[in-house]
C-alpha cells in the first residue's frame, strides 16, 4: 500500500486527518498481514545486526490510551529481542530535569546494527511541557519558544539522519470520543483496572491545547527526509498494521545486507577449513 | 585585559597565530593573577550552583604536550570538585564506537549549575579521525564530509547555549619545535618517563596535516556567539593564565546570584525562627 498518504501534510489542521481506518481491509486479513510483515522484518532485523551500519529510531507519540504500549508488544514482539532497544520515557526525574531536555533521550539513542524504539520522546518537550507550561517564563502561547524547540529538533533528526540512525515518527491519532471509550473499559474491566490512572482524566480536559501543540510539533518537524505518519488509530488492529507496513518499509530502505568477505578473508577461511578437516 | 583579540579570525591562518606571550607579563605577576582569578571564580562558582539556571562547558583541546591536563590541574584546583565534571576523552572503546559520535559526549554534559570539562571532545571526531581517516569511505581531503560534521557541531553548540549550556571553546597554540622540547624533556626527566608515550611521536608526523584540520575545525565552528579562543601556549604559566582569565569572564557574563527568596518564603522563615526560639 501507499503509506505516503500517511504523511503529514503541511497546512492541514490535525482535524481533518481520519482517527477511523481509510482503507478496506478486514479485521483479519490486517492480522495475517501484521504477521507476514514480522516475518520479514525478523530477516531484515538478522541483516541489519550483521552488518552493523545503521540503526532504525522509532518514535511513537499519542494521547494517552491511543495504543502506543500494545501495538510495541504486538508488532515488535517475536523479533530478536538483542536487536531492540525500547526506551518508555515518563516525566523526567530529579536527575534528567538538571539537564538539557535532550540528555536522556541521547543516551538511549540505538547504537547501529539495532532498532530503538521511543515510546514517547523529546517531543513531550514541546506537548506535555508546552501544554502545562513546565518551562519557567514560556507557555503556551510563547510561539517563538516552541518554534526554536521545533528547529533544535530538526537540528538532531537531520544529524541522527546522516549519522545512520533513521527516525520514523508516528503518532496514533484518536478521538475524543475513542479515549472515552477506552478509559470507560479500564474503569469497567476488572483486568484492566490496573491501567486506569485519574491523572488521564485530568489529562483528558487539555485536549484542545494537546490537539494544538501537536499540529503546531507535526508543522515544525516534519520534512520531506524525515516526516510525521498520522496513524488512524481508533481501530487498534488497523493502527498496528500501519506501524509494522510502516516499519517494514523503513527497514527494506535501509537495504541491509550480510556483510561479504573480502577475497582475502575467505582465503583465511580456507585455510582454517583445512586446518580442521586435518582435525577430525 | 582584551580577551576578545584571542578569539579565532576567520580567514587568519593558524600559522600566523601567536605560540609565545603575547603580553607583557612578568611570570610571577601572572601566578599570582591566576591565584585572585581563583578566588573569583570559587564565589561565582557558589552562585551558579545555587542557582541552578546554567552550566559552564569549558571545551580543551590542543596538540600532545600542549599542556591541557597541568592547566585544568593548575586552574581548577581550589573550586567546589561538587561543581566541576572533568571528563577526558581518550580513544572511544567498542561501545562509543557502535554509536553516533557526540554519544559519549552528550552523555557527559554537566547538569545546570556546573562546570563541565571536556578534555578533548567531539572536536577529535574533525580531527584525529580525519588525519588518520578513521570514518570509512572519508579521507582527509573529503571536505563536504568534514564541512557537515562542523555544521552538526555548530548545530549541537547552539542547541547548548540555547539551553542554558554555554560552552566555552580554547585551544592550547604550542609550536612544533617546544613540542620536540616537551617531548625530549619526559624522556630524559625521571619523574615525567610515565608521561612519555612512543605514539606522541608518531602522531608528530603528521603535524602538519593537525594543523590544517585544527584550521578547518576552527574555520567551520567559530561563531560569533561561540568563538574559539586560540591560546598562546608555549609557556605554560600565560596559557594556564589566560585560561583563567577566559573562564572568570565567562563566569561573570553569566551573572549567576544566589536565588532571592519570595516574601511567601521569607513568612515561612520567619516562623521557622519563632519555633526554633521557643525551642531553645
Amino acid at each position: 500500500m501507499d503509506l505516503s498518504e500517511l504523511r503529514y501534510r503541511p497546512g492541514k489542521e490535525l482535524d481533518d486527518y481520519e482517527t477511523a481506518p481509510t482503507i478496506k481491509l478486514a479485521k483479519e486479513n490486517a492480522l495475517s498481514r501484521i504477521e507476514e510483515n514480522k516475518a520479514r522484518m525478523t530477516l531484515l532485523q538478522d541483516k541489519l545486526y550483521a552488518e552493523g551500519k545503521s540503526a532504525l529510531l522509532l518514535i511513537l507519540q499519542g494521547m494517552d490510551t491511543s495504543g502506543k504500549d500494545s501495538a510495541i508488544k504486538h508488532v515488535l514482539t517475536g523479533l530478536n529481542p538483542q536487536g531492540i532497544e525500547v526506551t518508555s520515557f515518563k516525566a523526567p526525574n530529579a536527575t534528567e530535569l538538571e539537564h538539557d531536555y535532550m540528555w536522556r533521550t541521547d543516551r538511549a539513542l540505538p547504537p547501529k546494527g539495532k532498532i530503538g524504539v521511543f515510546n514517547r520522546s523529546y517531543y513531550e518537550d514541546i506537548l506535555v511541557v508546552r501544554v502545562h507550561g513546565l518551562v519557567s517564563g514560556h507557555g503556551m502561547e510563547d510561539k517563538a519558544f516552541w518554534k526554536m524547540r521545533c528547529r533544535q529538533i530538526r537540528d538532531k533528526e537531520q544529524y541522527l539522519l546522516e549519522n545512520g540512525i533513521v527516525p520514523v515518527k508516528i503518532f496514533f491519532h484518536i478521538s475524543k470520543g475513542e479515549q472515552a471509550e477506552r478509559l470507560l473499559k479500564r474503569i469497567d474491566d476488572p483486568e484492566k483496572n490496573w491501567k486506569f490512572d485519574a491523572a488521564d482524566i485530568k489529562e483528558r480536559a487539555f485536549w484542545e491545547d494537546y490537539q494544538r501543540a501537536y499540529q503546531e510539533a507535526f508543522e515544525g518537524t516534519s520534512t520531506k527526509e524525515i516526516p510525521w505518519y498520522i496513524v488512524p488509530a481508533d481501530k487498534k488492529w488497523y493502527a498496528r498494521f500501519l506501524l509494522s507496513e510502516i516499519l517494514l518499509e523503513e527497514l527494506e530502505r535501509l537495504e541491509p545486507e550480510y556483510p561479504v568477505v573480502s577475497k582475502q578473508q575467505r582465503e583465511t577461511l580456507e585455510q582454517y577449513r583445512a586446518l580442521l578437516e586435518k582435525d577430525e
